[in-house]
C-alpha cells in the first residue's frame, strides 16, 4: 500500500487557507490528551445512516443530492475513500461497530437469518464490550438516539449496553408491518403502515413512531445530549434510521431535493449534521470532540430510486461486493486531525479501538478484537495499520481484501432473483481495487501469489475464530 | 428545474470562511468589466481533457485517483453537476466547443466516420467563427496547446483559426499507428507504434512525438504563453491529449498512483492545473482570468483499466447515454465567480456565449448559436438558461433533455458487438435524471406529456436546423 495520506493535497489546502480554522492547534497524537492527564478528554460522536451508499454524498460525487454540510465537513476534516463496514446488511454491521469484532465472533450474524426482526429472542451477547461500555469506566455521559437493532428484549437495549439514555425505533423503520400492499407499502409508504415503537430508554412513548418527524427529532434529542453533556466527556451515538425504506421526511425538506423522496431524506440528516457541528462550535467544544459520520451498509438496490447509489462501486447492501460493505467515511475534529483524502483501508470496527485508546479507555484483551487504532492516518503520522478485510455474509467468509486486492471465494447476488444461489470460485475471482474499483476485471490467473498470500491470511484468520453462538436464529417463544 | 445554486451549501461555505480567498471582491455580472471599458479584459482559460469519465477526480468520487490541485479549484469554484459537451466522441465535440454550435450545424459530425483521421481532408469550415477568432476582434492573445483535431491539413489548423500559436498534436494520440499488435499495442504502448506529429504552428518539429512527455511540455507551453501575455487579454486553450490511449506519462509521475497508469495520467493534468493557477497568482492574474476544466467525452470503457470511469453514470465515450456526454466541470475565478455546487446544467458551447459575452465581444448573428450564457448561474444571480440539451450520435439526432427528463428516441452501444445496431423506441426511454441520474428506470407510459413537450423542442430545433456539409467523410485524394 501507498501512503495513506495524499501529502501533496494536505499542502494545497494549507497552502489555500481553505481549512484555516482547522489548522492552528493541529497536533499528532503524541500531543493528544488520551484521556490520562489533567484535561478534559475528547468526546465522540458516531453519526450513522441506514442503508447509505457510497455514491449519495456531493463529495463522493452525486449529481443531484446536496450535502453542503457533509461536504463542509469533509473539506475541514478527512474524506476517507476506503472504509469498510463489518457486514452488509443492518445488524451484524451495528454490531461490529459497536464491539470492534467480526459479527461471527459475537454470534450476531447467521445464515438463517441476516438480522433481527420483531420475533426475534436474541441480541447483543452480555459479554460483548460496547464503546460506551468502555466509556463509562472512563467517566464518559453516553447516549444511544437512534435505530438500535442488537436486541429489542430489555437485556439487550441501549441502557443495558453502555448507555445512560435511549431514544430511537430499537430495530428497522420497515417492520412491524401492518398495512400496504406488498412494495406499494414501501415505495409509497405511510406512518400507520409500519407499527415500530419509539423508545425512551426502556419505555414504548409512541407507537406507530411518526417516521416524518424521526430524523428531525434524532438530530434535536442529540443536540439537546450534547448540550447537557458539555461539562464531561461524552460519547453519543446517533444511528439514523433512513435512508432505509419506507422513507420519510419533515415538511420542511419534503419535495426539495433534485432527487426526489431519497434525496430529500439525505438532505436533512445533512442538515441535521450541520446543526450538530454549529452546536460543538457554539458550545466550544469543537476542539475537543472527534465526529465521524458513515453508514451501516450499501444502498438497498432493489427498491429503485427510494435505494441510494454506490457510485462507481459494484452493486449493495445485501452482497460482499464494494457497493454493500464499502462506505463514505468523513472524520472531523478542528485542530487535531489533519485534514486530507485518505486513500487508505479503514472500517467500523477501527472505530472502536481508535475512540477507547484515544479515551485511555483498555482495549480487552480477554478475546479477539478486530479493530485496529486508526490515529497514524487521522493524525498524519503514518499509514493505516489496517491492510485486510474480511467480507463475511451471515456466517460464511465469502472475500478478502488484502492491500489492493480483493478475492471472492464465493460470490452471490445480494436479493431478488437467485440471491439464494452461492457461486463458489476456485481460484476465487481476484480484482485490483485500486485498478479497478469496480470489480470488472478478474486477474486471477495471473496474479497466484497473490491468492497464496490471501489464503494464509485466511488461514491466520480462522485460527483466531470461534464462532458466538447464533443470536439471530434465536425466536421469541421458540428454541 | 430548481434554482441552480445551492444557496445553503453557498452560505455554509461563507460562514465558515472557507473560501475567504474568493470573497472580497465577489461580484454579479453588472459589476463585471464586459470589455467595454478601460479596465483589462479578462483572461479565458479552457483546460479540456481527452475522454477523462465523471467519475475520475476525487472530487467526483474517485476513491483510488488522487486529484488535489482540481479538488482545491473546485472548492474555491464552482463544481459543475449536470455539465454536457456537444458530441460523445473528439473531433464533433471540439467543434462544439469552440464554435458554439452543435456540430451538425459545421458540418463537423457524420455517420460514415466518427472523428478526423489522418487521412482526412476535412476540417472546420473558414465561415465558423471560433472562440480565438471572437477574442481575437477585442485585442486578445490567443494561444492553442495540445490536441486539435479539427482538421490538419494547413487551411484548418489553429493559427488559421484565430489562434497566434499552436503547440501539439493535431489529432488523437492513438494515430497514424505503425507497430505493435492489434489491443497490446495499446495496452502495452510504446512512443515509436504512434506515428502522431508534434506541431509548433504549421510545422512538423518532431514525430513520433514524445508522448511521455507531453502533458508536461504542454503545461510549460502553457504557463510560457501565460507569462508573456500577462500584459494584454489572453486566450488560452490548453487540450491535453490524454488520458485518450495510449496512456503516457512523464517520469515523475509513472507508478505513482494507486489507479495505475491511467491514474498517473490524470494525476499529472492535474498537477499541471495546479502548476498553472500557481502561476496565475504568482503573477497577479488569477482576479482577472477564468479558468475552466472540463473533458471532450466519457471514458473509454473498452480499453477497461486504461480507460476511465463514468462513476454512477450509465456507460461512456461514443454513445448518449450521460456517460458518453456528461462531464467533470469545474469553474475557477477568485473574487469573481460564486463558490458552490452547481446542479443546473451548462454545455461546452455555453462557454462559447459566455466568454465572448464577458470579453464584450460579438456573438455572431448571422448564423443558430447553441451555446447561452451562463453568467447568471456564475455569478449566482439566477439560474442557468439552459434547460435543454440536444444529444446527437453523429448527424443523427438519438435522444433530448429537458429539465430533469431525458427521452431517447435511438439508443445504440457504443462500441464492440452490437454496436453498428440502433434501437428505435416509440414511446421514447424516459428517464427522470434527477431521480434516477443511472438512466436504470424507464417511466415513459407514465409521463406521456412529458415526451409530447419533448417532441416540440425536436420541432422547433429541427427548423432551425441546416446540416452542415459533412466534413468528416471527406478523404484526401478522394471526393
Amino acid at each position: 500500500m501507498k501512503p495513506q495520506i495524499n501529502r501533496r493535497q494536505f499542502i494545497k489546502v494549507l497552502s489555500a487557507g481553505a481549512v484555516s480554522l482547522a489548522l492552528p492547534g493541529c497536533v499528532g497524537p503524541g500531543k493528544l490528551n488520551a484521556g490520562r492527564g489533567k484535561e478534559k478528554k475528547p468526546n465522540f460522536i458516531i453519526i450513522f445512516c441506514d442503508d447509505m451508499g457510497y455514491g449519495d454524498l456531493t463529495c463522493y460525487g452525486h449529481p443531484t443530492i446536496r450535502t453542503p454540510n457533509l461536504d463542509q465537513m469533509a473539506g475541514q476534516g478527512q474524506k476517507w475513500m476506503n472504509f469498510y463496514v463489518g457486514a452488509s446488511v443492518c445488524t451484524p454491521s451495528r454490531a461490529a461497530l459497536l464491539t470492534g469484532r467480526l459479527p461471527i465472533r459475537s454470534g450476531m450474524c447467521s445464515d438463517k437469518r441476516r438480522v433481527l426482526f420483531p420475533d426475534s429472542a436474541g441480541g447483543l451477547p452480555k459479554n460483548e464490550v460496547t464503546i460506551a461500555e468502555a466509556l463509562k469506566t472512563e467517566g464518559y455521559a453516553t447516549a444511544c438516539v437512534g435505530k438500535w437493532h442488537l436486541g429489542h428484549l430489555r437485556q439487550y437495549l441501549p441502557i443495558n449496553n453502555g448507555f445512560d439514555s435511549y431514544f430511537g425505533i430499537p430495530y428497522s423503520n420497515d417492520m412491524d408491518k401492518v398495512g400496504g400492499q406488498g412494495r406499494e407499502a414501501f415505495l409509497e409508504p405511510k406512518i400507520e403502515y409500519f407499527n415500530v415503537p419509539l423508545m425512551r430508554d426502556e419505555e414504548i412513548i409512541e407507537r406507530p413512531a411518526d417516521q416524518n418527524t424521526i430524523t428531525k427529532r434524532y438530530t434535536e434529542e442529540a443536540i439537546r445530549f450534547i448540550r447537557k453533556s458539555k461539562n464531561k466527556p461524552f460519547f453519543l451515538y446517533l444511528a439514523h434510521n433512513l435512508p432505509h425504506v419506507p422513507l420519510f421526511v419533515s415538511k420542511k425538506f419534503n419535495d426539495k431535493s433534485l432527487r426526489g423522496l431519497y434525496g430529500d431524506v439525505i438532505e436533512e440528516i445533512d442538515w441535521g449534521v450541520g446543526q450538530i457541528l454549529r452546536t460543538l462550535r457554539r458550545e466550544g467544544l469543537a476542539e475537543n470532540t472527534f465526529v465521524v459520520f458513515t453508514s451501516d451498509n450499501g444502498p438497498w438496490l432493489t427498491f429503485k430510486e427510494h435505494g441510494g447509489s454506490a457510485g462507481l462501486l459494484r452493486e449493495g447492501k445485501g452482497c460482499t461486493f464494494e457497493g454493500g460493505m464499502r462506505e463514505p467515511c468523513i472524520m472531523w475534529w478542528p485542530g487535531k486531525i489533519r485534514p486530507a483524502v485518505v486513500n487508505d483501508i479503514g472500517s467500523t470496527m477501527d472505530l472502536y479501538t481508535t475512540i477507547l485508546t484515544l479515551a485511555g479507555a483498555n482495549v480487552p484483551t480477554d478475546r479477539v478484537v478486530d479493530g485496529l487504532d486508526l490515529s497514524p492516518a487521522i493524525f498524519g503520522t503514518g499509514p493505516s495499520p489496517r491492510k485486510v478485510m474480511f467480507y463475511y455474509r451471515g456466517a460464511k467468509l465469502y472475500a478478502v481484501r488484502k492491500g489492493p486486492y480483493k478475492a471472492h471465494f464465493i460470490t452471490r447476488l445480494a436479493y431478488g432473483k437467485g440471491a439464494n444461489k452461492e457461486m463458489h470460485h476456485d481460484p476465487p475471482l481476484l480484482y485490483h481495487l485500486g485498478h479497478d474499483p469496480s470489480e470488472k476485471y478478474d486477474i486471477a490467473k495471473d496474479h497466484l501469489e497473490v491468492i497464496a498470500e490471501i489464503r494464509k491470511e485466511i488461514t491466520l484468520h480462522l485460527a483466531t475464530l470461534v464462532p458466538g453462538e447464533d443470536q439471530l436464529a434465536k425466536r421469541i417463544g421458540k428454541k
